[in-house]
């Protein structure tokens, strides 16, 4: 069961290449099974990644096998796994567009139905940390502003977030689901970029019907979208 | 008859990949033969796509064969093809420039020859759907919106369409023409977008004597462009 | 020796491809040997482009061989080699970057050494045709414009022109040549329109003292760029 | 020795290619070994490209055997090497991003965690030459130019500069190092330019204490990212 949760991760931090989303070890992907998480090890190019370098550890963090160090954002997992109910994978890159709207300090409007296909309202940014946050704990501290940017928020419905002058992470109920997520994200994030450009620094957030009518035929009890399950 | 229906449709959507045009599944293509549509099946994956798999129904969006669901843009086609004389062909993507042009809500000028020598004047964007119509027979009022956008203009000689906050619309005579246009639009949506920003917000449309001139070499009675038929 | 032409001629065209500056069949490549120019078919996709389909022509636009229509814009390529003495090779795309600055109408600033390397000065942008030069001999027309455009500028310094509300034509002194010319000249038209946008409309120009240097060092009597010939 | 140096400068160079970073034979890698610099050959094509091309020169320029032509920046590279203890491979390309910012003539403000895990501040940009540098010793002055810009500066802790009008060079521990410091830039170029035009011409610098934190966690003492050494 472990080996296959191993392969699960290894699998879905292979498309992170394939889908152009990180550039050498930018990037790293998790799941939660039970008490126990999946993480790519820290610092391994994915030319070299092998289904049994992912680290497993405990929800506190412990190691729970003899191996390599896992990824230095581990925390930041952590803490979204313990706050984020039915959160069970987590992506973080540093994909070219959401990160630079991550670097503008700017959230993501919804501006149009590729957007609430996948994704129920704006991409929020979070604060910036403070030094003091910064020179604490640092990685668990992402996490926490992360969970304090979502109060009032359902992450289930906003998978996704900007950490401020960082980059994006994105989750869902699995690795493989968090992971088509960034791929979202990052096409929303230059579309709306070249929309923000042609408006001249709008843009227009799209009517909150529109944005209802796309999230729900996809995800709503009453989707008619895809093929019947 | 019917099965080389469903194979020019598969092959027309898979030019969409090949093309760059789409991400996951977001987008389907259609032909129509006298009164039976054939369309790509809802939320299947392009690598898993099959010829069969394609979904035949009729002019009134009944299903014809036991089988997958269609595409749930299905009603906006029906609409185009019920109003749109000698359209043959409908393809519908979320392509990254066209699709932000949609978002911002603006009409595609016709800036150059690339322009010009397929579609015969700007690209035009629908205004937004009212709540009323989001809320009730969307997909169908999407058509009906893209009809209404067209009153006064000749779909044969525009064929592509912005659908406000969503994205764009081609046809053609027949399902692979509708692909070639997808593809036309994409390219002078972005070189639109570069020229727009380089003119600080212009663009300027190109004259009419010049968009008469390539458009009718291509197209006109006394085409003298490409090999004789 | 007609073989050996057509040869270098279809190949030169294979590059367009190659190097991303063709969409469909927007795009063509000639070369002229003596009195005789050969040049791209009319409308013939680069997947099925055979050496033995390119076209030869004299200086005065006749046929000289039975077979394919040669490419429409065949009067154009035939006004330059008939001007500008010591091209022997010409390209046309409408490759996205360089087509957006003829599609504004503004001249590409020499901006930096990778500019000043293959160019010059300026990459001059025609003025408009008027409406009886697009309705009479519209491709002659286009050929005296950038004749025209080129009055007291070296053609052989500057060997491309964007021609307004249409796209670049790039020479020199082989069909080969002109291609490189042309993907020279796509690079630089991005990396002006990204150092413009950044400079919020700029873009000053280089010193002329350094735009002599580089394209000294590689183009003048003492060049020491490169290997010894 | 000789011939593993030639050969870590040969495989160096050949990831510019694989990283999209340069056209034609537009830039070149060299590698410092005591006293030996070895460097790419002056223009020639990568496709052509071999480990016996290598040139190895002494740190006076001299050439150590017969051979090919060493790069012209040449000159260029010896001064860095002369002036920047510590730095024993440098890149020189014209990648489109990075040289779009040279030829601007700005600065690449440090504007979030993906350049501080490498670079620790802003990318600077030197003056432009005079016209008498220009005229003299051109290459020799372009290091020089850039060796004043470092006064105060820390080379190893900042490994790139962008020299105005022309383009970057970037540096490190070895050949392949000062590749990976091209790649970092070029993407950082990109998403600076992203996070500016969204900013409507900022942008904003990323706290000092986050940049602290990033580049640290990756380069101080007590480093923790990535496997035990």
């Amino acid at each position: 069961m472990k080996d296959e949760l191993k392969r699960r991760v290894y699998e879905a931090n292979m498309l992170l290449p394939k889908y152009g989303l990180i550039t050498f070890t930018w990037g790293n992907v998790s799941e939660r099974e039970g008490d126990v998480v999946a993480i790519k090890p820290s610092g391994v190019e994915y030319d070299a990644l092998r289904p049994e370098d992912i680290v497993l550890v405990g929800m506190d963090g412990s190691i729970l096998e003899d191996g390599l160090n896992p990824s230095s954002d581990l925390e930041t997992h952590l803490e979204l796994y313990r706050n984020f109910e039915g959160v069970a994978g987590i992506t973080h890159t540093h994909s070219e567009w959401a990160t630079s709207w991550a670097q503008a300090g700017m959230d993501i409007p919804a501006a149009g139905t590729t957007h609430a296909d996948y994704i129920y309202g704006d991409v929020p940014c979070t604060r910036g940390l403070t030094p003091g946050e910064i020179r604490g704990a640092y990685e668990l501290n992402t996490g926490k502003v992360i969970v304090e940017t979502f109060a009032g928020l359902d992450p289930l419905a906003v998978p996704c977030v900007l950490v401020k002058n960082h980059g994006p992470f994105t989750w869902g109920a699995s690795a493989a689901e968090s992971v088509r997520n960034a791929v979202v994200l990052e096409q929303i994030a230059k579309m709306a970029f070249v929309g923000r450009t042609l408006q001249g620094g709008g843009p227009e957030r799209m009517p909150q019907s529109l944005l209802d009518k796309h999230y729900l035929r996809k995800h709503g009890k009453n989707a008619y979208y895809g093929q019947k399950k």
